[in-house]
């Protein structure tokens, strides 16, 4: 995604190793760059939020393995260090499935090697390659998805198609293009006219703050909104399709997105609107079937409730909300039945959130990697 | 409602006829006392919500048209007079029915009457008699919906009833006691153990500005949550019913309630959990039949969402949301149809939201006053 005229990933390595983030916390208001040196660094940086979207911390986490390469190369136990860092980043957030199978994957890949002096330069390999293929399953949901744009722009005579996200699905969330954000980026790109509903997301605003921000940067027209508004416009036939990312989704179909994400499934299923996901493989769980039951859910600081930054006099500023002494709780996703889902845009193609639409583009093996 | 041990109401005449409100867009962070002299600091504290919910606006308004007919009196022609500061009145806000209620039934009131030196009396008296109504309907409507949350409690066996409201129905956006919050408080006050998931209401925030502080000023158990949040607690059994106020209801049952209403009532629906509207019946409108085409929704200043205000170092703070130059859209009620209503909680009984149920109740008769 370009910049200011800049081309720009999620995160990058640059050529003597370091690796780069943004810290997504300051966006839109602060542009402020962040090297990650340490296994600690990449466990505090997802933890923290300064990066976020379940592909984005999949690369990341894969980044940190190529560094806990680097750290374990200095212990006595290669393979217990290697090991003991994976578990440890793996408790940095619970719901995106992105995160366990970026570390298993290069776990695996790396305990497989020769410990000699190949071992660091195989891992960054393979930590790039991951992202590679992250950015190329964003290309191609955005292929995917077009069509179905298309479809409705098309259905319309070429006048505007109205699509509602919630969150940020965004290269933001992603190493670059989106999940979500993908086929809109390319439908706009070549010349449909497409207008989002920007839901704010609350409580930790990321529609707001950075889906507006990257849409504003690509030109694409967008109206931000509060997350109370999507059934108002859907009664009033105001939204053509509702397009989301997920950050775990069961190999039946059900799908953990965050907070609200459900709500506005409903709303979609009471009026009619087509309700898409766009998801890279990475975020099936190929273990659960139910996603209610089985996806855990992240509690997260009843702080992002009470309290909330904005830009003030210039300068990010926190306010608080809420009257003192009133508690708060905050839950960060919520799981959206395969029922309420029109249909998946993966990387391989569409299809119905459903056991066999799921095992129709990928079989049925995509659980051993 | 008591506050530091002294009893106040939402809206209250002063031995000299002063009429005093409490400026609503400061709390809960700052207590600021309002003193309303002419109909344009009446049309302006509508307007600009330094009171709100529809029936205090109703009660307002009924203290406007007493003003107005103070104002009259100095003027030429006293029913042009009146009639145009009627019509004034009217504009300030769109959705909430109870505002032309109050105005109209004040109106052919004062109109019928000489104008003599009693009429100002008679104005005055009209309006004291107008707000003991409300503050008699909301007792009222605490007295019939306690049953059903004493029902649910007696189901439970007296573990604790877990109730979600949205906005602030509560006795700020009435005279005294409030609407959904009338059932609630009186649970509390008899013994049931009661505790209330309050949405914070983007973009104004009712809910974490008004509820929150009302329910702690009474010592009620409640949390905060994003709007996001209450698909995900009902989906978990986490909530008991739905309790929320109404800006306007149809005679057959659909209620314009603060935005984001309708998607708690599907969230309801698809989890079997019941979802009451306390109403007293001046906010039905019984001209309309279909919510969704009929009843007028405010567009207010995209402002609302693109900057909040909050506590920053003791002093209330703006500040900015959204990157510079993102247009958003602030639509400031929905409609829920009637489907998806449990019932209606009105100073009568509890009906069904229907145009059978409301019939019951209140006769065919009600639209003339």
């Amino acid at each position: 995604m370009n910049i200011n005229g800049k081309h720009f990933t999620s995160i990058w390595m640059e050529e003597k190793g370091d690796v780069k983030i943004i810290d997504q916390r300051k966006l839109p208001f602060d542009w402020v760059i962040e090297t990650l040196s340490t296994v600690e660094d990449f466990y505090q940086a997802i933890r923290q939020m300064k990066v976020r979207g379940a592909p984005l911390i999949g690369t990341t986490a894969a980044f940190g393995m190529m560094v806990a390469t680097r750290e374990a190369l200095l212990t006595d136990d290669f393979a217990k260090s290697l090991k003991e860092a994976a578990n440890y980043l793996k408790t940095s957030r619970p719901t995106a499935v992105d995160l366990f199978y970026a570390i298993d994957r290069m776990e695996a890949y790396i305990l497989a090697q020769a410990v000699d002096n190949h071992i660091l330069a195989k891992a960054t390999t393979a930590a790039l390659t991951y992202q590679k293929e992250n950015i190329q399953n964003c290309k191609s949901i955005g292929e995917n998805g077009l069509e179905i744009i298309q479809n409705i722009a098309d259905e319309k005579g070429g006048e505007v198609v109205h699509i509602l996200t919630h969150c940020n699905a965004g290269w933001l969330a992603t190493d670059d293009y989106g999940t979500a954000t993908a086929p809109i980026y390319l439908a706009h790109d070549r010349g449909i006219r497409v207008h989002v509903w920007v839901d704010e997301t609350r409580p930790r605003n990321q529609g707001a703050r950075l889906t507006a921000w990257e849409l504003r940067q690509h030109g694409v027209p967008h109206t931000v909104i509060a997350d109370n508004t999507g059934g108002h416009l859907m009664q009033h036939h105001l939204v053509d399709m509702v397009l989301v990312g997920s950050d775990r989704t069961t190999r039946s179909g059900d799908v953990a997105n965050k907070i609200g994400t459900y709500l506005k499934a409903l709303a979609a299923k009471d009026n009619g609107v087509p309700f898409y996901v766009a998801l890279p493989s990475s975020t099936i769980d190929w273990t659960l079937d139910d996603g209610l039951a089985e996806i855990p859910i992240e509690e997260r600081s009843p702080d992002e409730v009470t309290f909330i930054d904005g830009l003030h006099d210039q300068a990010l500023t926190r306010v608080r909300l809420t009257p003192e002494g009133s508690l708060a709780a905050n839950y960060a996703f919520d799981v959206t039945p395969a029922r309420l889902v029109t249909g998946l845009i993966t990387e391989k193609g569409v299809c119905k959130a459903s056991k066999e639409g799921i095992s129709r583009l990928f079989g049925d093996e995509m659980g051993e990697m």
